[in-house]
């Protein structure tokens, strides 16, 4: 049985309501911890949840930050410096990395009152998470402003990767799975995965082949999988 | 062990390798089929992993979109007519979903080459995915060109919702693992999830609670799972 809301009783929803509503109609999202510092080296870490690809070639990630709420250090921080990291979130330090966005104040690292380990790679001007199996340096590319909510979408380009290597399959795809990356749905739950499969590249009037994590062919989708209604 | 990629490393990649490995960078990805229609009435269907959260109050989406790739045909609908429809892509028809990705002329309704079904709901003007069980009608807001790779950051309006009541929380969270709701990894990796937690609003040194499904507090977290080093 489906409910609907219409745009009024959108409109009319209480406002905590509606911000877990609106905020699980995107469904899964990422997990990811945004190091920062100031020119001071005072460290920042906040989790965010609006990570997305934008490109491979140059290599670009976007995000959306409000810079009036609890993420307005790190905002401040990666305009100051040109650089910040990103941390994929695991199931091995979830909570620590959900506590990141109490409302601490500047002076107070995140890093200290999470219990999670500031790390310094090749020279990479932010801190990253010691903890976390896939994270990445970026730098600052762009800034888009939104006028119709007042946020910041952030362009940033990839300078260095750095990943565990039992997660990189022969064909460059990387088993997220296996390193216990978290989604998240809504504002505040948090989910481990399970793989139903990969897929090849889809042709018309061909059903895709399944593939193992390797990017291995290992079955053909039998035609009625691709084409439910048409028995 | 983990294996560092340098910029310059990047750079020489084989362009697919590259290609793969970049998408896998931002985590879990949503998986929405979107629906439009031109202004003749031509339907079209398109998977995409990059709808974002934008804010709750006006309730607003993004998605980025590469018009010159195989969603053209959806973007030049979505311009034509203001109007389009998401729809959350469940673990019920996760494989007809990835088949919308082929390339199929224009004249080629997606709907019926993967057999999913066409559903118009209140007079909205873009065709819903009637086997989703969360979707909702968007008018196009803005549109904002990313000039570092060409591609567009697509704003859009939340007008109208239709959830599966089963879903809906009393706190407003939605509970999309239990309709089923995949998560994106890489290209084409698909996953289902199982919650680890709700987590409580976040406070400065005050561990978080567990919350159930419904927003109700189940557990006081110890001490020492939000402050992993300090023991």
């Amino acid at each position: 049985m489906m409910k609907t809301f219409t745009r009024q009783h959108i409109n009319d929803l209480e406002q905590r309501y509606r911000a877990r509503l609106i905020n699980c109609l995107s469904g899964f999202k990422s997990a990811n911890l945004l190091g920062t510092q100031d020119s001071d080296g005072n460290l920042n870490l906040a989790i965010v949840s609006s990570v997305v690809h934008l490109g491979a070639n140059p290599p670009l990630v976007g995000l959306i930050m409000r810079p009036n709420t609890v993420v307005r250090h790190s905002f401040e921080n990666m305009v100051e410096t040109g650089v910040f990291t990103i941390n994929q979130v695991s199931s091995e330090f979830w909570q620590a990395a959900h506590q990141t966005s109490a409302r601490y104040p500047k002076s107070q690292s995140e890093f200290d009152a999470v219990g999670l380990t500031p790390e310094y790679i090749d020279d990479f001007g932010a801190p990253y998470v010691a903890e976390s199996q896939l994270k990445y340096g970026v730098s600052l590319r762009e800034i888009k402003h939104i006028d119709a909510n007042n946020t910041e979408f952030v362009i940033a380009e990839i300078e260095q990767i750095h990943v565990n290597k039992t997660a990189i399959s022969e064909d460059g795809y990387l088993d997220v799975e296996s390193l216990g990356t978290v989604a998240v749905s809504g504002l505040d739950s948090y989910h481990v995965t399970q793989r139903l499969s990969r897929l090849s590249y889809a042709k018309p009037d061909q059903p895709a082949d399944h593939l193992d994590v390797s990017g291995e062919r290992i079955e053909t989708m039998p035609e009625n999988v691709t084409r439910l209604n048409q028995g």
